[in-house]
Protein backbone atom coordinates (compact mmCIF):
# COMPACT_ATOMS: atom_id res chain seq x y z
CA UNK A 1 0.00 0.00 0.00
CA UNK A 2 1.51 3.38 -0.87
CA UNK A 3 0.69 5.92 2.13
CA UNK A 4 2.12 9.31 0.32
CA UNK A 5 -0.14 10.63 -1.90
CA UNK A 6 1.66 12.61 -4.08
CA UNK A 7 3.96 9.11 -5.01
CA UNK A 8 0.39 7.47 -6.72
CA UNK A 9 0.20 10.57 -9.16
CA UNK A 10 3.14 10.88 -10.22
CA UNK A 11 5.34 9.09 -13.11
CA UNK A 12 8.24 10.04 -11.32
CA UNK A 13 11.89 8.37 -12.21
CA UNK A 14 11.70 5.46 -9.64
CA UNK A 15 14.54 2.92 -8.40
CA UNK A 16 15.20 0.09 -10.48
CA UNK A 17 14.54 -2.28 -7.80
CA UNK A 18 13.10 -2.26 -4.84
CA UNK A 19 14.95 -0.51 -1.74
CA UNK A 20 15.71 -1.77 1.83
CA UNK A 21 13.68 0.71 4.38
CA UNK A 22 17.05 1.69 5.72
CA UNK A 23 18.55 2.16 2.33
CA UNK A 24 15.51 4.17 1.25
CA UNK A 25 15.71 6.03 4.63
CA UNK A 26 19.59 6.95 4.01
CA UNK A 27 18.49 8.00 0.67
CA UNK A 28 16.24 10.64 1.89
CA UNK A 29 18.64 12.05 4.34
CA UNK A 30 21.18 12.66 1.60
CA UNK A 31 18.29 13.99 -0.20
CA UNK A 32 16.88 16.11 2.73
CA UNK A 33 20.97 17.37 3.25
CA UNK A 34 20.94 18.15 0.02
CA UNK A 35 18.04 20.31 -0.53
CA UNK A 36 19.28 22.36 2.39
CA UNK A 37 22.70 22.83 0.55
CA UNK A 38 20.52 23.96 -2.27
CA UNK A 39 18.66 26.43 -0.16
CA UNK A 40 21.39 27.67 1.82
CA UNK A 41 24.54 28.16 -0.90
CA UNK A 42 22.58 27.90 -4.60
CA UNK A 43 22.53 24.31 -6.03
CA UNK A 44 25.89 25.10 -8.31
CA UNK A 45 27.69 24.27 -4.73
CA UNK A 46 26.08 20.95 -4.66
CA UNK A 47 28.67 18.45 -5.63
CA UNK A 48 29.46 15.18 -5.10
CA UNK A 49 32.13 15.85 -2.69
CA UNK A 50 30.44 18.49 -0.59
CA UNK A 51 27.37 16.54 0.24
CA UNK A 52 29.22 13.81 1.23
CA UNK A 53 31.20 16.22 3.32
CA UNK A 54 27.49 17.13 4.52
CA UNK A 55 26.46 14.14 5.54
CA UNK A 56 29.25 12.64 6.92
CA UNK A 57 29.64 9.70 4.44
CA UNK A 58 31.75 8.28 2.05
CA UNK A 59 31.80 9.82 -1.63
CA UNK A 60 31.43 5.96 -2.66
CA UNK A 61 28.00 5.77 -0.90
CA UNK A 62 27.18 9.25 -3.00
CA UNK A 63 27.95 7.84 -6.02
CA UNK A 64 26.34 4.46 -5.19
CA UNK A 65 22.97 5.87 -3.85
CA UNK A 66 23.02 8.54 -7.10
CA UNK A 67 25.15 7.47 -10.15
CA UNK A 68 26.70 11.17 -11.03
CA UNK A 69 25.90 15.00 -9.89
CA UNK A 70 23.31 14.86 -13.13
CA UNK A 71 21.50 11.54 -11.38
CA UNK A 72 21.98 13.38 -7.79
CA UNK A 73 20.41 16.62 -9.14
CA UNK A 74 17.44 14.86 -10.72
CA UNK A 75 16.54 13.05 -7.72
CA UNK A 76 16.32 16.33 -5.96
CA UNK A 77 14.50 17.79 -8.66
CA UNK A 78 11.83 14.78 -7.77
CA UNK A 79 12.42 15.26 -4.08
CA UNK A 80 11.41 18.62 -3.94
CA UNK A 81 8.60 18.28 -6.21
CA UNK A 82 6.96 15.64 -4.22
CA UNK A 83 7.49 17.58 -1.50
CA UNK A 84 5.90 20.66 -3.13
CA UNK A 85 2.94 18.08 -4.53
CA UNK A 86 2.53 16.52 -0.87
CA UNK A 87 1.91 20.71 0.14
CA UNK A 88 -1.02 20.78 -2.31
CA UNK A 89 -2.60 17.75 -1.67
CA UNK A 90 -2.50 17.85 1.87
CA UNK A 91 -0.27 20.81 3.52
CA UNK A 92 -2.16 23.64 5.77
CA UNK A 93 -4.55 26.39 3.58
CA UNK A 94 -4.29 28.08 1.44
CA UNK A 95 -1.92 25.84 -0.28
CA UNK A 96 -3.40 23.17 1.01
CA UNK A 97 -7.27 22.25 1.06
CA UNK A 98 -9.56 24.32 3.44
CA UNK A 99 -9.44 28.40 1.65
CA UNK A 100 -10.99 29.19 -0.93
CA UNK A 101 -9.87 27.98 -4.56
CA UNK A 102 -8.99 31.59 -5.38
CA UNK A 103 -6.85 31.90 -2.34
CA UNK A 104 -5.85 28.17 -3.41
CA UNK A 105 -4.65 29.42 -7.18
CA UNK A 106 -2.65 32.80 -5.95
CA UNK A 107 -0.89 30.77 -3.34
CA UNK A 108 -0.38 28.26 -5.74
CA UNK A 109 1.31 30.22 -8.14
CA UNK A 110 3.44 32.40 -5.73
CA UNK A 111 5.00 28.58 -4.29
CA UNK A 112 5.51 27.82 -7.41
CA UNK A 113 7.30 31.06 -8.51
CA UNK A 114 9.49 31.32 -5.19
CA UNK A 115 10.52 27.29 -5.62
CA UNK A 116 11.24 27.42 -9.16
CA UNK A 117 13.76 30.98 -8.65
CA UNK A 118 15.24 28.89 -5.92
CA UNK A 119 15.67 26.03 -7.79
CA UNK A 120 16.68 27.39 -11.56
CA UNK A 121 19.67 25.89 -11.62
CA UNK A 122 18.62 22.45 -10.63
CA UNK A 123 16.24 22.68 -13.43
CA UNK A 124 18.35 23.87 -15.84
CA UNK A 125 20.75 20.96 -15.08
CA UNK A 126 17.90 18.45 -15.31
CA UNK A 127 16.79 20.07 -18.37
CA UNK A 128 13.74 21.30 -19.51
CA UNK A 129 12.44 17.94 -20.79
CA UNK A 130 13.23 16.16 -17.98
CA UNK A 131 11.10 18.61 -15.26
CA UNK A 132 8.45 17.76 -17.91
CA UNK A 133 8.97 13.68 -18.31
CA UNK A 134 8.83 13.84 -14.40
CA UNK A 135 5.38 14.57 -14.35
CA UNK A 136 5.55 17.94 -12.58
CA UNK A 137 4.24 20.30 -15.17
CA UNK A 138 1.27 17.81 -15.46
CA UNK A 139 0.76 17.79 -11.79
CA UNK A 140 0.51 21.43 -11.46
CA UNK A 141 -1.27 21.97 -14.71
CA UNK A 142 -3.81 19.31 -13.31
CA UNK A 143 -4.53 21.21 -9.72
CA UNK A 144 -4.45 24.57 -11.62
CA UNK A 145 -7.58 23.32 -13.94
CA UNK A 146 -9.12 21.70 -11.11
CA UNK A 147 -9.33 25.07 -9.44
CA UNK A 148 -10.59 27.32 -12.24
CA UNK A 149 -13.53 24.60 -12.50
CA UNK A 150 -14.15 25.30 -9.17
CA UNK A 151 -14.15 29.21 -10.25
CA UNK A 152 -16.58 28.10 -12.44
CA UNK A 153 -14.85 29.70 -15.23
CA UNK A 154 -16.24 29.06 -18.22
CA UNK A 155 -13.34 27.83 -21.40
CA UNK A 156 -11.06 25.35 -22.79
CA UNK A 157 -9.23 25.04 -18.93
CA UNK A 158 -6.59 22.74 -19.49
CA UNK A 159 -5.44 25.16 -22.21
CA UNK A 160 -6.22 28.05 -19.58
CA UNK A 161 -4.45 26.17 -16.90
CA UNK A 162 -1.09 26.09 -19.15
CA UNK A 163 -1.56 29.61 -20.12
CA UNK A 164 -1.55 30.65 -16.09
CA UNK A 165 1.35 28.61 -15.47
CA UNK A 166 3.68 29.22 -18.64
CA UNK A 167 5.26 32.85 -16.75
CA UNK A 168 6.28 30.84 -14.18
CA UNK A 169 8.51 28.71 -16.03
CA UNK A 170 12.73 28.77 -15.41
CA UNK A 171 13.24 30.98 -18.48
CA UNK A 172 10.38 33.68 -18.04
CA UNK A 173 11.26 34.15 -14.76
CA UNK A 174 14.92 33.75 -14.68
CA UNK A 175 15.10 36.75 -17.47
CA UNK A 176 12.30 39.00 -15.54
CA UNK A 177 13.95 38.93 -12.05
CA UNK A 178 17.63 37.93 -12.86
CA UNK A 179 18.28 39.78 -15.70
CA UNK A 180 16.21 42.23 -16.03
CA UNK A 181 16.05 42.51 -12.48
CA UNK A 182 12.30 43.14 -11.70
CA UNK A 183 11.26 42.97 -8.24
CA UNK A 184 9.56 39.29 -7.10
CA UNK A 185 6.90 41.07 -5.83
CA UNK A 186 6.16 43.11 -8.44
CA UNK A 187 6.27 39.77 -10.31
CA UNK A 188 4.03 38.10 -8.56
CA UNK A 189 1.81 40.78 -8.28
CA UNK A 190 1.16 40.98 -12.25
CA UNK A 191 1.16 37.49 -12.22
CA UNK A 192 -2.02 37.71 -9.46
CA UNK A 193 -3.78 40.36 -11.72
CA UNK A 194 -3.49 37.93 -14.58
CA UNK A 195 -5.31 35.24 -12.92
CA UNK A 196 -7.81 37.71 -11.70
CA UNK A 197 -8.22 38.71 -15.28
CA UNK A 198 -8.97 34.62 -16.51
CA UNK A 199 -10.64 33.80 -13.82
CA UNK A 200 -13.00 37.10 -14.47
CA UNK A 201 -12.50 38.69 -11.31
CA UNK A 202 -12.23 42.12 -11.64
CA UNK A 203 -8.55 43.73 -10.51
CA UNK A 204 -8.41 45.09 -7.04
CA UNK A 205 -9.20 48.83 -7.43
CA UNK A 206 -10.95 51.51 -5.34
CA UNK A 207 -14.24 51.22 -4.86
CA UNK A 208 -16.11 52.98 -7.67
CA UNK A 209 -13.11 53.22 -10.10
CA UNK A 210 -13.79 52.33 -13.89
CA UNK A 211 -11.72 50.78 -16.33
CA UNK B 1 22.64 54.68 -42.66
CA UNK B 2 20.83 51.27 -41.78
CA UNK B 3 17.72 51.00 -43.74
CA UNK B 4 16.66 48.24 -42.33
CA UNK B 5 14.09 49.01 -39.21
CA UNK B 6 14.33 46.32 -37.19
CA UNK B 7 18.17 46.07 -37.34
CA UNK B 8 17.87 49.19 -34.99
CA UNK B 9 15.56 48.20 -32.72
CA UNK B 10 17.73 44.38 -32.45
CA UNK B 11 20.77 43.96 -30.86
CA UNK B 12 21.17 41.07 -32.93
CA UNK B 13 25.03 38.98 -33.16
CA UNK B 14 26.71 40.56 -36.48
CA UNK B 15 29.36 40.00 -38.09
CA UNK B 16 32.73 40.93 -36.90
CA UNK B 17 33.57 43.45 -39.55
CA UNK B 18 31.64 45.20 -42.24
CA UNK B 19 31.41 42.83 -45.05
CA UNK B 20 31.62 44.16 -48.42
CA UNK B 21 27.99 44.66 -50.22
CA UNK B 22 28.49 41.25 -52.22
CA UNK B 23 29.79 38.92 -49.49
CA UNK B 24 26.39 40.31 -47.60
CA UNK B 25 24.28 39.57 -50.32
CA UNK B 26 25.89 35.95 -50.98
CA UNK B 27 25.25 35.55 -46.93
CA UNK B 28 21.19 36.18 -47.36
CA UNK B 29 21.51 34.21 -50.18
CA UNK B 30 22.41 31.02 -48.11
CA UNK B 31 20.24 32.20 -45.66
CA UNK B 32 17.10 32.43 -48.07
CA UNK B 33 18.31 28.75 -49.11
CA UNK B 34 18.74 27.40 -45.73
CA UNK B 35 15.55 29.07 -44.49
CA UNK B 36 13.53 27.16 -47.35
CA UNK B 37 15.37 24.21 -46.69
CA UNK B 38 14.16 24.59 -42.98
CA UNK B 39 10.82 24.81 -43.81
CA UNK B 40 10.76 21.72 -46.32
CA UNK B 41 12.51 19.26 -44.44
CA UNK B 42 13.23 20.86 -40.99
CA UNK B 43 15.85 21.81 -39.14
CA UNK B 44 17.44 18.54 -38.56
CA UNK B 45 18.22 18.29 -42.08
CA UNK B 46 20.32 21.59 -42.89
CA UNK B 47 23.61 20.44 -42.50
CA UNK B 48 26.70 22.94 -43.87
CA UNK B 49 27.16 19.71 -46.42
CA UNK B 50 23.16 20.01 -47.45
CA UNK B 51 23.45 23.60 -47.78
CA UNK B 52 26.49 23.58 -49.60
CA UNK B 53 24.93 21.64 -51.92
CA UNK B 54 21.78 22.96 -52.47
CA UNK B 55 23.39 26.65 -52.81
CA UNK B 56 25.67 25.30 -54.76
CA UNK B 57 28.87 26.63 -53.44
CA UNK B 58 31.96 24.80 -51.77
CA UNK B 59 31.46 23.56 -48.08
CA UNK B 60 34.37 25.60 -47.39
CA UNK B 61 32.17 28.80 -48.48
CA UNK B 62 29.67 27.46 -46.12
CA UNK B 63 32.04 27.31 -43.19
CA UNK B 64 33.77 30.53 -43.65
CA UNK B 65 30.64 32.69 -43.27
CA UNK B 66 29.11 30.67 -40.42
CA UNK B 67 31.81 28.88 -38.77
CA UNK B 68 30.16 25.89 -37.60
CA UNK B 69 26.67 24.43 -37.90
CA UNK B 70 25.35 26.16 -34.38
CA UNK B 71 26.64 28.97 -36.36
CA UNK B 72 24.65 28.53 -39.52
CA UNK B 73 21.42 27.73 -36.57
CA UNK B 74 22.32 31.35 -34.75
CA UNK B 75 22.14 33.49 -37.84
CA UNK B 76 19.33 31.67 -39.45
CA UNK B 77 17.27 32.42 -36.17
CA UNK B 78 18.36 35.67 -36.68
CA UNK B 79 17.58 36.16 -40.14
CA UNK B 80 13.85 34.45 -39.77
CA UNK B 81 13.61 36.93 -36.37
CA UNK B 82 13.69 39.93 -38.63
CA UNK B 83 11.95 39.06 -41.55
CA UNK B 84 9.43 38.30 -38.82
CA UNK B 85 9.60 41.56 -37.35
CA UNK B 86 9.68 43.39 -40.24
CA UNK B 87 6.79 41.88 -40.96
CA UNK B 88 4.95 43.01 -37.80
CA UNK B 89 6.84 46.90 -38.27
CA UNK B 90 5.96 47.47 -41.96
CA UNK B 91 4.17 44.08 -43.66
CA UNK B 92 0.70 43.78 -44.54
CA UNK B 93 -2.09 43.90 -41.72
CA UNK B 94 -3.20 42.54 -39.70
CA UNK B 95 0.14 41.51 -38.56
CA UNK B 96 1.41 44.85 -39.67
CA UNK B 97 0.16 48.39 -38.85
CA UNK B 98 -3.58 49.17 -40.30
CA UNK B 99 -5.25 46.66 -38.62
CA UNK B 100 -7.49 47.14 -35.24
CA UNK B 101 -5.05 46.73 -32.68
CA UNK B 102 -7.10 43.24 -31.11
CA UNK B 103 -6.65 41.71 -35.05
CA UNK B 104 -3.03 43.17 -34.92
CA UNK B 105 -2.76 41.28 -31.46
CA UNK B 106 -4.82 37.92 -32.39
CA UNK B 107 -2.61 38.01 -35.86
CA UNK B 108 0.87 38.15 -33.82
CA UNK B 109 0.23 35.23 -31.97
CA UNK B 110 -0.75 32.73 -34.50
CA UNK B 111 1.98 33.70 -36.71
CA UNK B 112 4.15 33.55 -33.48
CA UNK B 113 2.88 30.14 -32.95
CA UNK B 114 2.92 29.10 -36.11
CA UNK B 115 6.73 30.43 -36.57
CA UNK B 116 8.05 28.92 -33.53
CA UNK B 117 6.46 25.30 -34.03
CA UNK B 118 8.30 25.31 -37.57
CA UNK B 119 11.81 26.98 -36.12
CA UNK B 120 11.60 24.83 -33.12
CA UNK B 121 14.77 22.99 -33.27
CA UNK B 122 16.62 25.67 -34.66
CA UNK B 123 15.25 27.64 -31.23
CA UNK B 124 16.28 24.81 -29.21
CA UNK B 125 19.79 24.05 -31.03
CA UNK B 126 20.61 27.87 -30.60
CA UNK B 127 19.59 27.31 -26.70
CA UNK B 128 16.80 29.65 -25.17
CA UNK B 129 19.46 31.79 -24.10
CA UNK B 130 20.74 32.45 -27.36
CA UNK B 131 17.16 33.41 -28.63
CA UNK B 132 16.96 35.84 -25.73
CA UNK B 133 20.23 37.50 -26.08
CA UNK B 134 18.94 37.82 -29.55
CA UNK B 135 16.73 40.61 -28.83
CA UNK B 136 13.22 38.51 -29.83
CA UNK B 137 11.72 38.03 -26.90
CA UNK B 138 12.61 42.10 -26.00
CA UNK B 139 10.90 42.93 -29.22
CA UNK B 140 7.92 40.82 -29.43
CA UNK B 141 7.28 41.99 -25.43
CA UNK B 142 7.28 45.37 -26.51
CA UNK B 143 5.60 45.61 -29.78
CA UNK B 144 2.49 43.97 -27.04
CA UNK B 145 3.10 46.40 -24.90
CA UNK B 146 2.54 48.83 -27.40
CA UNK B 147 -0.88 47.11 -28.28
CA UNK B 148 -1.97 46.25 -25.00
CA UNK B 149 -1.47 50.59 -24.80
CA UNK B 150 -3.69 50.96 -27.83
CA UNK B 151 -6.24 48.88 -26.34
CA UNK B 152 -6.12 50.95 -23.37
CA UNK B 153 -5.53 47.73 -20.87
CA UNK B 154 -5.01 49.59 -17.66
CA UNK B 155 -2.42 46.78 -15.73
CA UNK B 156 1.16 46.46 -15.51
CA UNK B 157 1.31 46.36 -18.87
CA UNK B 158 5.19 45.02 -19.56
CA UNK B 159 4.35 41.62 -17.23
CA UNK B 160 0.81 41.50 -18.99
CA UNK B 161 3.16 41.38 -22.15
CA UNK B 162 5.51 38.65 -21.33
CA UNK B 163 2.49 36.49 -19.64
CA UNK B 164 0.99 36.58 -23.38
CA UNK B 165 3.77 35.36 -24.88
CA UNK B 166 4.96 32.56 -22.42
CA UNK B 167 2.39 30.39 -23.96
CA UNK B 168 3.98 30.32 -27.00
CA UNK B 169 7.58 29.49 -26.03
CA UNK B 170 8.90 26.41 -27.37
CA UNK B 171 8.65 24.16 -24.81
CA UNK B 172 4.87 25.12 -24.20
CA UNK B 173 4.02 24.64 -27.43
CA UNK B 174 6.09 21.36 -28.37
CA UNK B 175 4.33 19.70 -24.84
CA UNK B 176 0.88 20.48 -26.16
CA UNK B 177 1.53 19.64 -29.91
CA UNK B 178 4.16 17.90 -30.37
CA UNK B 179 3.56 15.67 -26.60
CA UNK B 180 0.02 15.83 -25.63
CA UNK B 181 -1.25 16.08 -29.51
CA UNK B 182 -3.58 18.79 -29.29
CA UNK B 183 -4.20 20.29 -32.74
CA UNK B 184 -3.00 23.24 -33.30
CA UNK B 185 -6.42 25.67 -34.27
CA UNK B 186 -7.25 24.39 -30.64
CA UNK B 187 -4.22 25.86 -28.80
CA UNK B 188 -4.28 29.06 -31.38
CA UNK B 189 -8.16 29.05 -29.82
CA UNK B 190 -6.86 29.86 -26.53
CA UNK B 191 -4.90 31.66 -27.10
CA UNK B 192 -7.09 34.55 -28.52
CA UNK B 193 -9.23 33.07 -25.20
CA UNK B 194 -6.69 34.33 -23.47
CA UNK B 195 -5.71 37.49 -25.06
CA UNK B 196 -9.48 38.59 -24.58
CA UNK B 197 -9.65 37.70 -20.82
CA UNK B 198 -6.57 39.82 -20.38
CA UNK B 199 -7.73 42.85 -22.71
CA UNK B 200 -11.06 43.00 -20.86
CA UNK B 201 -12.94 41.48 -24.02
CA UNK B 202 -15.69 38.99 -23.44
CA UNK B 203 -14.83 35.45 -24.61
CA UNK B 204 -17.39 34.72 -27.77
CA UNK B 205 -19.97 33.24 -26.65
CA UNK B 206 -23.90 33.15 -27.77
CA UNK B 207 -25.36 36.35 -26.90
CA UNK B 208 -27.53 36.11 -23.57
CA UNK B 209 -24.97 33.52 -22.16
CA UNK B 210 -24.01 33.83 -18.56
CA UNK B 211 -21.09 33.35 -16.75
Amino acid sequence: MTTDPARRLLPLADQAAPERADAARNRELLLDAAAAMVAELGADKVTMDALAARAGVGKGTVFRRFGSRGGLMAALLDHTERAWQAAVISGPPPLGPGAPPLERLLALGESRLRTTLQHATLIRAAGAEGARASGAHSFAALHVRHLLAQLEVDGDLPLLAVALLAPLEVPVLEQQVRLDGLPVERVLAGWADLVRRVVGRPPVTPPGGAT
